[in-house]
């Protein structure tokens, strides 16, 4: 099995770097055949060797999972906020999947059949009424503490895709039909294909013994402009997964579309702040300008957004005060305590930046200016 | 003359204005007809008359003046730059030009003729060597206080940039020529059509006794990938120019293409500080990352940096270690004390920025994620 001798040549070559001792969050020493990535502590350090930062063996392959490249993107960061509950950035340095590697993953997403019985979506059956394809994407993430003077597997996090819906044609050509997927039943296929993926790296050597979080995610539609959301997730220790932990994650579009639902009160009330923010700022110029946001709500509240703003400008000193003012706004306007973004854009080209950091009061401008 | 026209029309609706008293860098009133953009205090607050912005009476103009857009980034940024010399943001509003309209630019900017006698360039002679067009763009900043109930035009700034090669075909679809323009030659076109700017705007109702700051700037050529830059300026009360005040600002690309000199030994540690800060980052990944700079000069030290890394990312985590990475590097290699800011860029779409402002010893790390 092409992936087993992967894996093996993997963590010789892990363990044959003779790695000199440097502690977390120092710079490295000269002699050093690894140094890590600087970070502020909130974020996870990377694993660099000789100046190449490790990418994973699987590299490259999540990009053609998805049509909805908003629900790649949600997804990646999403799996790292998941992997912060159980591998601290404090004492875990973050190493990029070493584990599955291109080739393993594409077959774990094919259907299963007698040449591929590893394969986590069902036998496509009758063209007239396909069994939906329920597994989208696949992501491993390697946690690894330094021991003596090489970097150990600590930990693993995995993270599974499941579609909330599922496209397909009975004949090519022909026209689109679309099957919805229940919440039920993508918690059920979710948590089927978890165990199989537990099973798969179980085997791997290296991985028989440490804690492996696997955690589960609800794709957007694929014509969604939002993401879609991580919805449970386990740590285990040994072969089963029997206690996941809920997670009441959900993402939105603003500003709603009219005739949505509102689901509760709170929703409602930012709804309202995202609605007056907007007014403020879209009549700044004579042509309107467009202000939308992706934002995403944990236990019912509100805990971060991104917004766009796109103009037509027609002067630096224009973007300049129009950041201003939006950055008055925003203070004004937007609610407290959350992270915040502002992307300000102008012929699909960034402008400015407005930012606050989650438990941050002040937001920070940029104006992208040239020389 | 329709100039006039427009001149006294706008400021009879500036006058016109019933205006609530709201002092700089405070909240306005409910009731009042005007209110200005938030600022920092390092940049200017901007004049925004029930909730719009009051845009320039030549807006668009300067969009179409400039076949390179470095040069009309460069231009407005730094005219905003000189005019704090002048018309200190803690004490000035700045207003968006309100005396030159569109058409009147337009004409200044046209050759000189019997229809349009204050043309600034010259008539265009024989074809086969035709004088150049020295004059390329023209803008008006406005610098307003408040004068009991209404904002009062307290100053002006006009920046003038002068070309420093002329291209042109000796017959429609000839080849193209070009003719260099000494520098000699741009202060002195420059000098001549700041003079004509200023007697035309002195005829202006409101304009007669302001300070009016004229700034020279030097074009850069159609292919530069840096713009040009202020090279003089003066503040005058009355309608002469006599002593101009040098601006020894110089714009330059890193890397230095090779074989270009370097003109002075500071040059040279700052591209080698470049370079080493180029080198550590552009194999982080196994696909080489372009790392390109804009620099500017002040009095020959180094005063800013825009820095641009491209490269393939296959990932959310690889796009965070990059970041976080890029920011150690920028902390140990890039010079201290001057505003530098690095985007970080895949498919020409921004993926993070880092930066750090004037004064600061921090840089700003933030990833533009999505839900």
């Amino acid at each position: 099995m092409k992936w087993k001798k992967a894996a093996v040549a993997m963590i010789t070559m892990v363990c044959a770097l003779s790695l000199a001792a440097c502690g977390l969050h120092k710079k490295s020493t000269s002699n050093s055949n690894y140094t890590t990535t600087g970070s502020a502590g909130r974020n996870y350090q990377g694993v660099i060797e000789h100046g190449h930062y490790r990418v994973s063996k699987a590299r490259g392959v999540n990009v053609t999972q998805n049509s909805n490249q908003y629900n790649l993107k949600s997804f990646e960061t999403g799996l790292t906020e998941v992997s912060k509950k159980s591998f601290s950035p404090k004492s875990y340095i973050f190493q990029e999947g070493q584990y599955l590697d291109t080739s393993e993953v594409q077959r774990l997403l094919e259907r299963r059949s007698s040449s591929n019985p590893e394969g986590l979506n069902p036998a496509k059956g009758k063209s007239s009424n396909p069994n939906p394809e329920y597994i989208q994407q696949l992501e491993e993430q390697d946690f690894v503490q330094q021991s003596g003077s090489s970097l150990k597997l600590k930990g693993m996090t995995i993270g599974i895709g499941v579609n909330s819906e599922y496209n397909y044609q009975k004949k090519s050509d022909g026209p689109q039909y679309s099957k919805n997927i229940s919440n039920a039943e993508v918690k059920r296929q979710g948590e089927i294909a978890a165990a199989k993926v537990l099973k798969h790296i179980r085997q791997k050597k290296g991985c028989k013994n440490i804690p492996i979080v696997i955690a589960l995610y609800k794709q957007a539609s694929d014509d969604s402009l939002v993401g879609g959301s991580f919805f449970a997730y386990e740590k285990s220790n040994g072969n089963s997964l029997s206690s996941w932990h809920d997670l009441n994650y959900k993402t939105t579009v603003m500003p709603k579309a009219s005739g949505a639902n509102t689901t509760n009160s709170d929703n409602e009330s930012d709804d309202n702040n995202f609605s007056n923010f907007k007014s403020q700022i879209q009549s700044f110029f004579p042509n309107i300008s467009g202000v939308t946001a992706q934002a995403q709500y944990k236990n019912d509240n509100l805990a971060g957004m991104h917004i766009t703003v796109t103009t037509q400008f027609y002067s630096e000193t224009e973007i300049q005060s129009f950041t201003d003012y939006i950055a008055q706004a925003a203070k004004k306007y937007l609610p407290n305590g959350i992270p915040i973004d502002i992307r300000i854009q102008s012929d699909s080209e960034m402008q400015a930046i407005i930012f606050r950091n989650a438990g941050s009061d002040k937001f920070q401008t940029h104006v992208l200016t040239s020389y």
